[in-house]
């Protein structure tokens, strides 16, 4: 299959989510027992309980990989999306919101069983986003939900490690990761979060080593992952195993290894850091776009870079502006 | 009744809107054949197909009275509100939000009949606000959802004039006023919008001259309801018929009449307007937090001045920081 019979740049699988964005304090985050920064799975009267005790919020479409979908849509990519919601008013902005990007998402919604998934992000005055996530109608995602013409016609199938929550997403994920190999095309993976890596660390080095083409991680995933404290110990384990890793450091920036190519990418100027929430989401919209369209992997990390300070200046996971206008800046390359 | 025994210092009547927040192109507004600027009716079946058309947006709790209850609640006021949701999840989004901020919300939500009331709001790079609506269960709201010892026991009872589309509503709000006054508790009307000043004229102009102790309209809506291009015959139309009238003008600040007593106040300094949704809402706010506080009509108007420019700062309608350390600079004889 050639290039230009591929459909599409890039197909995610995720947990379909609508946040619930609100401020809080640091005493808040403390009182809740929340892992600061981290993300904490929450039954559904778990997080009924939290949502009563916390203060007015902002609803919007969220899931990590469907927030890199959205930002990759934003650029300009050619986009799908696989995730479950239920049949419900969330569930229906959260249809609505990756539709209007152009980005094609079929799932069938399900019709009974748990609600929508919904993510409480509570961000400090910090900025940092400190999150409580209920699955809901996200865990019924099952390897049926895989739509192999879909996997097959993406140049890249992108996945997020929370699909190792819910167990027959997990079962997607791997359903998925071998279509899209015997199809010859590449796959991604976000480690989502430390605390996530912590629950699965094992598989996550197995596959994070042996089976995803293209790994995204930051600093505490990456250190999580290979049990250091030391940002480039882990840094060398990394190297070598994969076939692409970007490694992302916050106002540090972002370090790639590909084989002996190293590329150490300054942080995108921000005004003022509003919300990290999507930082590392549209981070990797931005590189995968890039990757997609012929770019240098150096200018794949400033690109992204770019996306992940657009994210970071105000509330929300999702990019407010369109990022088309990142493109002009971007690059001289890009195809 | 003494003041001490008053529990509320405001309660809102209005209709219990979740609001669609978006951005738009003047383009798009042009061709949905939206009035700009102001707020259009529509029903489920245009709500649907407007939704449809339109990009990614964000779901906040809204409703032009509940705006201000919330924004009264923020600066540490006692309130209450009462309007009509669904049972279902906007309709718990709206109800979570208003009551996190301390407010009193008890009224009944509807098990059968239309969903949660939504407005689409499109903001336009002028920062301007362009606004569908979808009345839903709000149009629910009939007189027995009036609680008598709510409405004696407030200071204030705030109306929206958007209360008079849904039939029964209006009929509410008559019930509200007449015991509101029985009770020798002032009542406060916001004209809501030109448009709906010019469904209404006849009716609003007898209630403002004849009924209301509090009006608050936007430039807009006073000329409307006067039927005059001109700012300053609207305003000595209005002087001597409301025992006070808080008029805002956007950037060229308010005027307030009472009587012999006018004040010309300059708007608050605003770094960058974002999105004007809410301002009046806020303003109002600001105005009768002081009001209820022993504030000097001077001092009224500053603080809600500056209670409208928080608001106007960033996207949405309700504020998104504690108002109450607005109250420092606002005055030296708060109450």
């Amino acid at each position: 299959m050639t290039e230009e019979q591929r459909r599409y740049d890039v197909v995610g699988i995720g947990n379909a989510i609508v946040d619930v964005l609100g401020h809080a304090d640091e005493a808040f985050i403390e009182r809740e027992g929340l892992p600061k920064g981290g993300m904490t799975l929450l039954n559904e009267e778990q997080a009924n309980a939290l949502y009563a005790r916390s203060g007015p919020g902002t609803e919007c479409s969220g899931g990590s990989a469907a927030n890199t979908i959205a930002g990759i849509a934003s650029l300009g990519g050619r986009t799908a999306f696989i995730g479950r919601v239920h049949k419900d008013q969330l569930g229906d902005v959260f249809t609505h919101d990756i539709r209007s990007l152009g980005v094609s998402f079929h799932t069938p919604p399900a019709d009974d069983g748990p609600s929508t998934a919904r993510c409480l992000i509570f961000v400090t005055p910090d900025a940092e986003r400190t999150m409580g996530t209920y699955l809901g109608a996200s865990q019924g995602l099952t390897p049926q939900d895989i739509d192999r013409d879909l996997i097959k016609n993406a140049q890249v199938t992108y996945l997020e490690g929370y699909l190792w929550d819910p167990p027959k997403a997990k079962e997607a994920f791997l359903v998925a990761m071998d279509i899209a190999h015997a199809a010859g095309n590449k796959v991604a993976l976000s480690l989502s979060d430390p605390f996530c890596v912590d629950r699965y660390r094992v598989e996550f080095r197995s596959l994070a080593e042996q089976h995803i083409d293209i790994l995204f991680a930051n600093e505490e995933e990456l250190k999580s992952l290979y049990e250091t404290d030391d940002f480039d110990t882990a840094l060398q384990h990394v190297r070598g195993h994969c076939e692409i890793a970007a490694l992302t450091r916050s106002e540090k920036g972002s370090v790639i290894v590909s084989g002996n190519e190293v590329h150490v990418i300054d942080a995108a100027p921000v005004n003022k850091v509003v919300d990290t929430t999507g930082a590392g989401d549209l981070y990797a919209a931005g590189f995968l776009y890039g990757l997609t369209h012929g770019m240098s992997l150096q200018e794949c990390g400033m690109l992204g870079g770019k996306a992940a300070a657009e994210v970071i200046s105000h509330m929300g996971a999702r990019p407010e502006r369109d990022l088309r206008t990142l493109l002009d800046s971007a690059t001289v390359s890009a195809g």
